[in-house]
């Protein structure tokens, strides 16, 4: 059994209104990789808030009081904290350079996912993707329109964790795919019942697809993965891979 | 750019005293697979720990009265408690259902990482193996010894995450590589120079490993992940991945 993880190169600067599904399509077609049915396309958030037009100037951001204050604590720019408390419904954690969210679409993160990296221009931060599942669909949708290909679609961002040191790629928003493989009455090889196997299969693909995608130095925004074969569904989300509030172990 | 994440299949059950690296050198070879230099091989801890004798018949387990209340608290059984604890340095966090330690080794994980699935026998259960890290770096060199090749070599175990639902592939054991890529003062397409960019590589490959280790079905134990450009190390350790407990955001 043979996974493939494809870096999609060459795409321009990803602005406001620019059709990203009909610009990787292209991409990948002529870098020898035509989407195929079954494929997964793993999308950094950055270039779909771009596209989205979800972006900010922090040069015309007005802190609040309370994002001043929190900026001190934290040492943060007190614009960026007033842009990431705007996209939030929680602050979970904070610290000296640590401000821990939870976002408007309810993922729990640093800096509500709000992005500095491979945004153009001095000031200007990228937002999480309004509906990051909604915008996998609309991708989805234009890849049919496009080229009749039936393939699944995950919006990426890299969070840190609260035990382990580093970050890993994570799926923010999914469509087309089951986002945990549950594993629970399968059996095992010696014919033991799995009791406890739920799989974040979203977010292993997300890890695999940062393994292309973190070169940073080539510029790839996009990967495919092919040859996994994915449990199909329309109905998923990324916030399934959010443990709700009432479960989660380390509030 | 193109990774590969390939299944390796074939291998017999392991037992203690195997040569593991010998038989996933011969599965590697037998598939038409043969290792090359700058493979990544991830190893699911299991058979490790069977081939280096890592596990206990829970038959034989005498529970001590606090593990006797820990399983009463937990409903776990009381034996596979006492056999937790007994390989754990601390006890980080217990909820009906839930015992989640510090592992002798450093790793903060559900049951101290003692599974019970793919182990054959009513009772028996396999811990982590003593030193993953020490695994690891003798399967290189019984891999270099067996076929000249340079590998690197991760053991890995799924995981629980805090904050986010359904299990993940993580590397307990690894060399060879770093584990970190640091990528602090790289710049980004933009030249803007990343300030907090540390990507956990190992658990991001292990990740990317059970996409196809983790089809139970088949049996695949093991990955090779091919094409991956990663920075040797012969000093790294996976313990680098955890938090130190100081740092940890959400004891």
């Amino acid at each position: 059994m043979k996974v493939e993880v494809i870096g999609v190169t060459g795409l321009p600067i990803i602005e406001e209104g620019d059709d990203l599904a009909g610009l990787i399509v292209e991409s990948a077609n002529s870098q020898g990789d035509p989407l195929r049915d079954g494929d997964i396309v793993v999308i950094s958030h950055v270039i779909v808030s771009r596209a989205e037009g979800r972006t900010v100037d922090l040069s015309t951001v007005e802190p609040s009081q309370v994002a001043e204050r929190f900026a001190a604590f934290t040492g943060k720019d007190p614009r960026l904290v007033e842009t990431i408390l705007r996209d939030s419904r929680a602050v979970r954690r904070m610290a000296p350079g640590v401000l821990i969210t939870e976002t408007r679409q309810g993922f729990v993160c640093a800096n509500a996912g709000v992005d500095k990296s491979n945004v153009p221009g001095e000031d200007i931060v990228a937002l999480l993707p309004e509906d990051p599942d909604e915008s996998a669909k609309r991708f989805r949708a234009r890849v049919r329109e496009l080229t009749g290909r039936e393939v699944a679609a995950i919006v990426c961002d890299t969070h840190g964790r609260g035990h382990r040191d580093g970050e890993v790629n994570v799926a923010v928003g999914a469509s087309g795919m089951e986002v945990i493989r549950d594993r629970r009455g399968e059996h095992d090889l010696f014919g033991y019942e799995l009791k406890v196997k739920r799989t974040a299969v979203a977010d292993e693909i997300a890890a695999a697809a940062e393994l292309v995608i973190g070169q940073a130095d080539e510029g790839i925004p996009v990967a495919i993965i092919r040859g996994y074969p994915y449990d199909m569904s329309e109905t998923s989300s990324a916030l399934e891979l959010v443990r709700p509030r009432e479960k989660d172990l380390f509030l």
